[in-house]
């Protein structure tokens, strides 16, 4: 009794740094819907300052005494194990105690200074990032991703522990994994898709990938962005779709998750695929128990997880051929025409085009992968200081010829490309790939418990999908570290061979080879 | 020297404070620009969260002292005068000293419970008359406006001093100013309009209004609206024109101005003139000296002359004949042919046309002010007890069938047409008339001193307007009470002759009246 009261007042204290919390989320989806060009540095002083406030309640010697306390007497696991006779059932208060005392340990190792710096650096570094992505000026953000990389390592310094540097930001977006276990994976996984990639260039039949670049009018493409998100379960009344430069998804109360994409007349693939992959996200957001928002038996799990909802639905579901038998006589009456004399088989096919290219969220399902292996390697190198950042765009291009074939002739179509490392977020790109991997294992558990989707699918009805990933992945919020979610759910560890096995049983017969 | 350092450091505590409250502005904003459905109460929260963090720095006891300190050495206005020689310059630091000051004893007389309570009950308020509107149901409506009124009243008790508690409320949004002394001249400006009114529906000549009701496309709209709001000299670099249900405008930063208006097929005035009266409010806002922004001398000097602005853009300007001479034929190329057949006297007189109605946001400029004399009655009643807020509907349909002769026949076009009382703004109202009759003055001391300003507008050429609002209104902030503001820049005093004039000069000719 004592307990839960020490619990309900630590929880109501958690609650209010997420309303600060929600509140920065909403300055930012704001900062990035079409803030008015002069105004980004008084929005960054809104941030910055916001960003004090919240860490200076997440650092509180109150809420550290008070986590200690609920933690001790939580004692050797008594109460934290699951609560009735569900195997997978999990107590939300002891997995949510748990996970706010590391977190606060955590956050008590950063000054507020050093907080408030990264806040604001990234605010600018993004501002920066925008113009010189658009104006293909690498030296004007030149500085502004030293400065980032070199306050992101000092945290990293507080933070490691005598571990390695970027583990400790690794950490914070996939809790307890490691780079050496992921190089591993990645490795073999490297080496299977860069057979994969040869293999499909030499084969027999070459899906060309025209019916995707015909021209659909913008506001035609908004139309069918907002259908599918609404078909595959996206909820308007606790959420929005919107258009920025760069897609992501942000959760801005438990009932205000925001979706963005972006739309081109001439590829029709990056808006449509760009939704579904944001609702994959989105879904995620708004399956998680909402009697748990803004404490971690409600929020997500980790970016790694997050990202397996998004390529679920993007790729596992949105480049399956019975989704183009649903989609493709829905999608084609709300397109003018444009998508005449085309036929769902033809959309399979050309949704699985896989040809390198210089674009990571333009790639298709194989060679994207190598494209975050690349940013891995980079960024690595960045944080421990084994490369300069001037020699940066160098070592992209490098890579790029030697990994996928191909050389960036600009800086846009090369390494200012992504927002994520003037973001500050370092670390982040290796949770897409694992989020691939995830989905793989996810879908050959969802095969083995509910057998054939694929007639429900060919249907548009992708409930019974949604539901089991609501109660295996969803439910759980983040009251287990991502392994032992991703255990749970599959029964496997991490491999690459699910998704190797997927990409090949998927693509030999489109292109005409044998298994 | 120490009473600078002391100065500094107050305006750097006042600026942060202005962090958090444009911080919640933009959560307003937001709200107000397609919240999803269910994600209002968490809104809600977030807000009232602020808003106490807000409070809690206005009313910190340190704050308060530092003030005493800096407005005791001001002694008896030695420093605070003119600070050269010029006979309308201020001392822009003693200026917001000596308002800091007061707002200071202002807050502090406010618990910060009913600071929150007044937050949550207006933003739930809000959310309720959006919904009460859209389904015509007072009934659910009633029990926030009860509320409402209820917690302002207690905040009004705790300001009054003894005085009106109206006044009370009054000077928050329009400083000094004194319900009886307002009365006074609406009073005689009823007569006057009254009168006004029943000449025009007399008169031989009766404009139609049908150019201004010829369908429009929504997007062509859009792309009018923004066209206008540039050539008057809204900067878009430092602002945004969005859409909503209530059009408003708000300031999130000294470079981020906010217009909202909305569009209907049918009524191409809504969107055209609640865009230019929206960028009037914004020209005001983008003319506040940047470099005072967060302090009084950076902030707009009362509601009043808020919306002196904006309705002078409105209405001076934009229901001109010179202003149609030079927008028709450019508004009339963007249209897609609606307005073929039309000339600009057309539109002149269309834009002229006097006629009673229900919706005040639809008025022409002399009915306009019947509306307000009706909200500013009824709302001095419910504050002070007079009238039950279930009688409320009644009065307003019964003052309505007195005043212009037409009676509600549902509550959308009746009592929950407006925002105000949902958002806790009773005492507002009567600013808008106040800026009617500003607009007057100033156009009377504007053509005095520029001269004939219709040629230049006839050509596009609103600069030499601006100038001279810039000069004369939008430098000084809030250095002055706005009646001695509206003193020193027209050299009258508040009276409803100068609209009364202006009005006839304008609308006698267009009716075939002789003056």
């Amino acid at each position: 009794m004592e307990d839960s009261t020490a619990f309900e007042e630590v929880a109501r204290f958690v609650r209010q740094t997420a309303l600060l919390e929600t509140t920065q989320a909403v300055l930012e989806w704001d900062e990035r819907t079409g803030l008015p060009q002069r105004a980004g540095a008084y929005r960054a002083e809104q941030i910055t300052h916001l960003s004090g406030l919240i860490h200076r309640r997440r650092t509180d010697p109150w809420l550290g005494e008070a986590l200690q306390g609920l933690v001790d007497s939580l004692g050797a696991g008594a109460t934290a194990g699951p609560s009735d006779n569900h195997p997978e059932a999990v107590d939300p208060r002891a997995a949510s105690i748990r996970r706010l005392h590391k977190e606060f340990l955590r956050q008590s190792k950063l000054p507020v200074d050093l907080v408030q710096a990264i806040a604001k650096a990234t605010v600018l570094g993004q501002q920066a990032w925008e113009r010189a992505r658009a104006e293909d000026d690498w030296r004007a953000f030149e500085p502004h991703l030293k400065t980032i990389f070199g306050l992101r390592r000092q945290e990293a310094e507080l933070l490691a522990d005598g571990g390695p540097l970027y583990d400790a930001l690794l950490d914070q977006y996939e809790e307890g994994a490691r780079s050496d276990q992921l190089a591993a994976v990645f490795d073999d996984l490297r080496k299977r898709l860069v057979e994969l990639v040869q293999t499909l260039s030499q084969a027999p039949r070459q899906p060309t990938g025209q019916a995707l670049v015909r021209p659909v009018a913008v506001d035609r493409q908004r139309t069918v962005s907002r259908w599918i998100a609404e078909q595959i379960g996206f909820d308007f009344s606790r959420g929005r779709l919107d258009e920025t430069t760069h897609p992501f998804c942000t959760t801005l109360g438990p009932h205000d998750c925001r979706i963005l994409t972006r739309y081109q007349t001439d590829f029709f693939a990056s808006g449509f695929y760009g939704t579904l992959h944001e609702t994959g996200h989105g879904l995620y957001e708004q399956g998680l128990p909402e009697e748990w928002f803004g404490l971690p038996a409600g929020s997500y799990c980790s970016l790694g997880v997050h990202e397996s909802q998004s390529r679920l639905w993007e790729n596992f579901v949105g480049r399956s051929r019975p989704f183009w038998q649903f989609a493709f006589p829905r999608v084609a009456t709300q397109v003018d025409g444009a998508w005449e004399g085309l036929d769902s088989e033809t959309l399979y096919r050309d949704s699985n085009c896989v040809r390198p290219s210089l674009i990571r969220v333009e790639a298709d399902e194989v060679t994207y992968n190598l494209h975050i292996l690349i940013r891995f390697e980079i960024e690595q190198q960045l944080l421990h200081g084994n490369l300069d950042p001037c020699d940066a765009p160098q070592a992209w291009n490098d890579r790029y010829a030697a990994y996928l074939g191909v050389r960036p002739t600009s800086y846009s179509q090369g390494i200012l490309q992504d927002v994520h490392w003037s973001a500050g977020l370092v670390g982040y790109f290796p949770t897409y790939t694992l989020g691939n991997l995830y989905a793989a294992q996810l879908m050959e558990a969802i095969a083995a418990e509910l057998g054939d989707s694929e007639a429900a699918i060919s249907q548009g009805d992708f409930q019974p999908l949604l539901a089991w990933l609501r109660n295996r992945i969803h439910a759980f919020g983040a009251c287990w570290p991502p392994a032992e979610l991703m255990q749970r759910a599959t029964g496997q560890s991490l491999s690459a061979e699910p998704l190797d096995r997927y990409l090949r049983n998927k693509l030999y017969p489109i292109y005409g080879l044998n298994g």
